[in-house]
């Protein structure tokens, strides 16, 4: 190529774009003269699918959801290694999570999801170590981010990625983790970030199980196609479960692999083959929509629903440990 | 593949990790009894090479860097789709970027990127349209980003990537972009993030005639090779330049045409053809270290610098445009 491309002016094409996939919540009308205020809230779908040989058992991803400011959402990811030691890795991710979900309303956290992240960790006293990210909504907004390891979040905004975090890591497949051993990293090791969220705009976030076996671009399909967030994180989840067994599909996981170095002996390589496959693990996926309500002076919302829509606001705090068996 | 991968279990390997790449500056010892805070500040290099056709008018791309709060810079690239129209397309971007660098201590902006767009924007007169992405470091070390189109910045620790802002595109090849036309976007369409920042953490930052043309490996390997900022600076504009001008450098650029469904013809496909090369563009690269210094009562930085290390502090701000030639 080495192409001179000229950067496109942006003219409106005759095409009308594509509509958003959900039709905002529609505004009820208020009186003027009552004051009133906007706040952001998010509405949360979750689908957990464990590891195949590990259905009985729940996986060892651990989740929590919660309607503290605007919505809260964490994951945990427990480092399966650990199993060679005779240590259950789902102990660790699950007590951590439950302790996210304890401290949530705590003085000291304040909605910050790092000072979170450290009195959680603090609290865990089952022994292992976990990935974990946690989101934070504020009411105005902005979404503050913790995440140690290589769980991710990306934000869809107008049918595009818009934001997305990084995975941090040792090496390959040896993730920054969390842990009951003073040698492992923490909440000092996160990465600490906020975006500002806008009406309409979709979160994803999940375990590595599942940005391992999903594209960008398949992700942004998904969320086109379906109906509301439990569908979308229901198909995202079965999609990279799919992916996670083929030993055919070119995942981002042995994209990656290949890009380190792995790959098949050089004689296979000389006859065409190269390393594929998806990546068996545990998959978490939460899915999160932006609304935003009109509080009036006396604190109740009056959001006027449009029929079919998703929830607006979040159902009282839950904490579950991948209890849906794929 | 298909890998039932058990997550590794990190603990240290016997070899040392690889140094920083640059040692901290050493803190001066000063009196315990003395009143004294730390502060975070950015040591920034820059560099730029203009599109080989566009060596003697400078290019297109412009930038800015100042000292306000902890450092600020910021880039636009115009939009070069204007020169169809007989228009100057390094106008705007050279105006906005102008505007921004004089609205910098501007009351209502406020160390607030957003709004520093909002207000170089409406002051900006000439025709025209740019990408521009601005980052501001509080000295508290989060640093604050407003970003439409297709700039980019990463966030360079410990030898990975750990924070990378997403490009906004209409279509390929068509970014978000500040226009003279009422048609384009705004800041409200930004991308509003912050991430928070360590002593050693390195910025690199660029308009997309870098990033177009260079991998995340690359920059890693230059940025842990170079001995410092402004060499890191012009090592990465120097070799995306190269990358920009080979037919057969199978860069970002090329990779993504192809995920958008460009290639070359089907019966060069049949022969094994494929389309790839860099993508001649105006390059500017900013690349910045953070430096925590200790201020104490009198507010005198008392920094001890070591022998040979980068500037501490940002120099007097400094409004260019594109002024090294390539």
């Amino acid at each position: 190529m080495a192409a001179s491309t000229a950067s496109r002016l942006w003219l409106p094409r005759p095409t009308a774009s594509s509509p958003s996939p959900r039709p905002p919540p529609r505004l009820a009308r208020f009186s003027p003269l009552r004051a009133a205020k906007l706040e952001s809230v998010l509405s949360i779908g979750t689908h957990v699918i464990p590891h195949p040989r590990k259905v009985e058992t729940g996986g060892e991803d651990a989740f929590f959801v919660g309607d503290d400011g605007g919505g809260v959402f964490a994951i945990a990811d427990g480092v399966s290694g650990w199993a060679e030691k005779n240590v259950n890795p789902a102990l660790f991710s699950r007590e951590l999570m439950a302790n996210s979900s304890t401290f949530l309303k705590d003085e000291e956290v304040s909605h910050d999801p790092q000072i979170l992240l450290m009195k959680a960790h603090a609290a865990t006293s089952s022994t292992g170590s976990a990935t974990a990210i946690i989101a934070m909504l504020e009411k105005t907004g902005t979404l503050k981010i913790a995440s140690v390891g290589d769980c991710g979040l990306k934000v869809i905004r107008k049918g595009q990625v818009m934001f997305s975090t990084c995975p941090q890591e040792h090496y390959f497949d040896c993730p920054y983790q969390l842990s009951s051993e003073a040698i492992g990293q923490t909440y000092k090791d996160a990465l600490v970030c906020t975006v500002h969220l806008m009406e309409g705009d979709i979160i994803v976030s999940g375990s590595d199980g599942f940005f391992d076996n999903i594209f960008d671009q398949e992700i942004l399909a998904v969320i086109s196609e379906s109906p509301g967030i439990d569908e979308s994180a229901k198909a995202l989840a079965e999609l990279a479960r799919k992916h996670s067994v083929d030993v055919r599909f070119d995942s981002p996981y042995s994209m990656e692999a290949r890009s380190r170095g792995f790959d098949v002996p050089w004689w296979k390589k000389l006859l065409g083959a190269k390393l594929t496959g998806g990546k068996m693990d545990d998959i978490t996926v939460i899915v999160a929509q932006v609304n935003i309500v009109v509080i009036p002076d006396d604190e109740g919302a009056i959001v006027e629903r449009e029929k079919g829509a998703e929830k607006v606001t979040v159902a009282a705090t839950a904490t579950a440990s991948a209890e849906q068996k794929g």
